[in-house]
């Protein structure tokens, strides 16, 4: 989930340590009645290209050709002025989402539910019928498209999600978003020294272990692409050209990694990922948006001009 | 020089460019009666080990053996807090120099000059007799090192600034100042985005240039060193840990250099350079002090943990 625009004082332990706001829309997909139904055109899936939660059900959503079952809006990677904490439609004519016709995500939100105060985030689920937001578990959401939806996925869809791997899938998916894929942004969001080098230790910590892994497999569990690749890939897009600055997530790059960067080259070039891939958009919204509100810093809205991204597209070799 | 807490609103253009402010003293050294004596044990050198103006007279002292001859004083790289623009002496015991017994250097700016208006900046030598401040020549203070003071180097020293290739020096430092020691400043503190995206464009033009030269030479004028490479490298010891990120010089690192980066290391291992080098001075003087005066950032203070800098001290090979 993100609405990175700001923490909220909720989100900041007395240690000066960041803590995630849990969701709100967390209802699972399926047939019973407690369930949402899986149904092709009943759904719209909000995202911002900028954000690393919902850029992980859009690769999903293409992997498994899931574009005309679930359609998909997206929201602007620049926030509207502050106090405002939401996404704005603006990169649609008229400044309003098509479908929903809405002009900020928080419309949907407050339809869902008149009484919402948490931030408005993505990736959001909305119901077309009602304009409101049913589901918003950027943990699960993924794993949603994977299982429940599988009655709509194209001829030969990966197995993102095999059953006989799960239990090893979910205990990696936990190491990779507490270290890696939130680690970053406990690094960025520390208010206190202690905190934002607890954060840096754990997440190169975590790295490290990784690059051992992939030392000697193509993917994550071997040569089976699946839901932890989508996971750890997010982070790494934005690695050395959000984090690594604007989050000081700085001991090494990951171009600086052998493997973990021929890696994530091999995922780039696999259609789904880097084809949902916005370089620009991360890049403005980390340097102008989420910076300017959570430190008050870079006033006068530079944006950064490197690092260079041409090498994205070179020979990876992971095929051997 | 360097006073780096601030720029002041004269050091702005309407472009939004920053235009350094010049130097208030800058008399030669020398035997006529309007230059300087030149006399051992009559000044005192103030430096800050994070300034890259004061550290190239510091490594040309050292090079040149002229310890003895001019004493040093050392401010602290952070600053006392705003609005006051000042170098204060709270490294030594009482917070005050021993030798000129002041606490602050705009004591000894104002001593020579009770109506001194500017930043108070390192280098500046004071005259230990009077406690005046009689010369802040940032440019040019090294050469008058190398020139004037001859008769009180050391046996064997370097010709740093030899006659015959005084002028190609001269105009090699000209660039050097514009486009890299200065430019990396024009980049960090550009109020607009034209004004930065000029700057970091020239900068690694440059260096690219630099990188060229390089490849076919050990130094920037064949196996002699010379004063142009003491300029250099005060620039290049301050690029991944602080310009990469704090002054958002990001096209690459200094480490992406083949060249350039093993000449960096070069000079490192060479007396007067990697012992007058204090990274932990440089990384909290530019992300606690520089960026917290200049942009508003930081407000949290947090001090960025990378790069590894042990590769610093890894073999060259630039020998052969």
């Amino acid at each position: 989930m993100s609405n990175q625009i700001q923490t909220s004082p909720a989100e900041i332990a007395v240690t000066g340590a960041f803590v995630r706001q849990t969701n709100r829309f967390s209802a699972a997909f399926g047939d019973s009645p407690d369930e949402l139904p899986v149904e092709q055109g009943r759904y719209r899936l909000i995202w911002s290209a900028a954000c690393p939660w919902a850029h992980r059900a859009v690769i999903v959503r293409r992997l498994l050709g899931l574009e005309e079952a679930i359609s998909l809006g997206t929201v602007d990677p620049l926030r509207p002025a502050l106090p405002h904490t939401d996404w704005a439609f603006t990169l649609d004519e008229d400044g309003k989402d098509p479908v929903l016709g809405i002009r900020y995500l928080s419309e949907a939100y407050l339809a869902a539910d008149p009484g919402y105060t948490g931030r408005p985030t993505v990736p959001a689920v909305v119901e077309i019928a009602t304009g409101k937001v049913v589901q918003n578990d950027y943990f699960k959401l993924t794993n949603h498209l994977e299982t429940a939806w599988a009655p709509l996925h194209k001829q030969d869809a990966p197995d993102l999600y095999p059953l006989h791997l799960r239990a090893e899938i979910d205990e990696l998916n936990g190491q990779i978003f507490h270290d890696v894929n939130n680690g970053v942004y406990k690094a960025g969001f520390a208010r206190s020294q202690e905190a934002y080098e607890a954060a840096y230790h754990t997440l190169f910590e975590r790295l490290n272990e990784l690059e051992e892994r992939l030392s000697i497999s193509r993917y994550l569990f071997g040569d089976q692409l699946t839901d932890s690749d989508v996971r750890l890939y997010t982070t790494l897009a934005r690695f050395d050209i959000a984090y690594y600055t604007a989050f000081r997530a700085n001991r090494q790059r990951l171009a600086d990694y052998r493997h973990l960067w021929a890696y994530a080259r091999d995922l780039y070039q696999t259609p789904g990922f880097g084809d949902t891939t916005d370089f620009d958009a991360i890049k403005r919204h980390y340097h102008l948006s989420v910076l300017l509100a959570a430190e008050g810093s870079n006033p006068y809205r530079i944006l950064p001009k490197g690092p260079d991204l041409s090498q994205w597209n070179t020979p990876h070799g992971r095929h051997s």
